[in-house]
């Protein structure tokens, strides 16, 4: 069973309780374990579904929050989203990673803190939630969690700093670009990445997540 | 504006009216007339958020109603759904055809009956009922178009017959298989084609579409 801790924190938190929590302990039961335990189901199909969950509550988000965007850009803003580590973080921020159902093997092998694992479990969470409670749950949950980073200009297709800075600094020839994480407090979270070039001290950055940590060092490189 | 014969068809025929009659007409605007005509709004972000619309209606069905496929089956006959050229199709089945704003070069190059362009303008057309009336306008709409070719096996991926004749076929080298269209009644609609192995002709085929017509006549081909 899905931790009562878990349970409570996603109803004071997050102001979510299931209805039927046979969902919410498919969202959370992995092949491995499924296979193991007779009668279980695994969260693939709920995964399915909550692919194209978050892939309409971001489209809808985006649609209605940044007027301005075109259509290209608005594609690109969805991919950068969706296609992102990002899901992992946000997983791990609600606690999904205690929570998940492993089979031995698995679990062994350290699936349980793997970024596509956590990935899966997100869209499935989002699946579950979806079917018990409809997608007005769904968007509720985005906007304590991914909608906040989107405002940050986190996924802001049009300021990729970090492309930009290897743009120009390989315009004369190979040049060893390295982000290195020096600081993280995953309860917040907050990351702090160092950007080396050819293993000199460039700058560093921080953020929510790695990614935005490293764009706030690869912007300020520019800066400089 | 959208005519009033369309709208009446619409009204009648699927039960849809319009709260903001500015969203059916945008959802029908193409990028060539809004450039000619200051002040049109095109279809295109209302396209970015249709595909979005559609990919969960889509999978929300084939969730709810084959719970026996697993998530690979599911995700399979999702992509021959959405990626097919069907919505074209579907497209003309409404009527969409006629009422689609081109710019001038546009229209004399015949865009008009363009598959791709008719796609677009389906996934325009359910973003656009989408913000004016919610997922479930969106359901009750694809119930009467795309849902019920969704349960005559159009899409299902498991019975492929096109793709198991085409392999049986070639297992002794090179032969030329060819569909063609035969007979066609665009207001059902129904289509007859007929397959040629090298050519001679094999078997035929009718359905509700190309695709549908051709499965069928590779599936007689398979069986003789």
């Amino acid at each position: 069973m899905v931790s009562v801790a878990f349970k409570k924190n996603l109803k004071e938190k997050y102001g979510i309780e299931f209805n039927n929590e046979d969902l919410l302990e498919r969202a959370f039961t992995h092949s491995s374990y499924a296979n193991e335990h007779h009668g279980k189901h695994n969260y693939e199909k709920l995964e399915f579904l909550g692919d194209a969950v978050l892939e309409l509550a971001i489209s809808d988000y985006l649609y209605r929050n940044y007027p301005k965007l075109n259509e290209g850009q608005l594609t690109r803003m969805r991919s950068n989203i969706v296609r992102t580590e990002g899901f992992s973080e946000f997983a791990k921020e609600v606690g999904f990673q205690n929570e998940i159902y492993l089979g031995n093997g698995e679990e062994k092998s350290g699936a349980r803190n793997r970024k596509t694992l956590l990935e899966d479990v997100f869209e499935a969470f989002n699946g579950a939630l979806f079917l018990d409670q409809g997608m007005s749950a769904v968007q509720r949950f985005l906007k304590q969690t991914v909608y906040p980073l989107i405002d940050e200009g986190d996924f802001d297709a049009s300021r990729d700093y970090k492309t930009e800075l290897q743009e120009k600094l390989q315009i004369n020839g190979a040049i060893d670009i390295k982000y290195e994480v020096i600081a993280e407090d995953e309860s917040v979270p907050t990351f702090t990445v160092q950007l080396l070039v050819n293993n000199q001290k460039v700058a560093t950055g921080t953020g929510r997540n790695k990614k935005a940590a490293e764009q706030q060092a690869a912007a300020k490189a520019l800066k400089k």
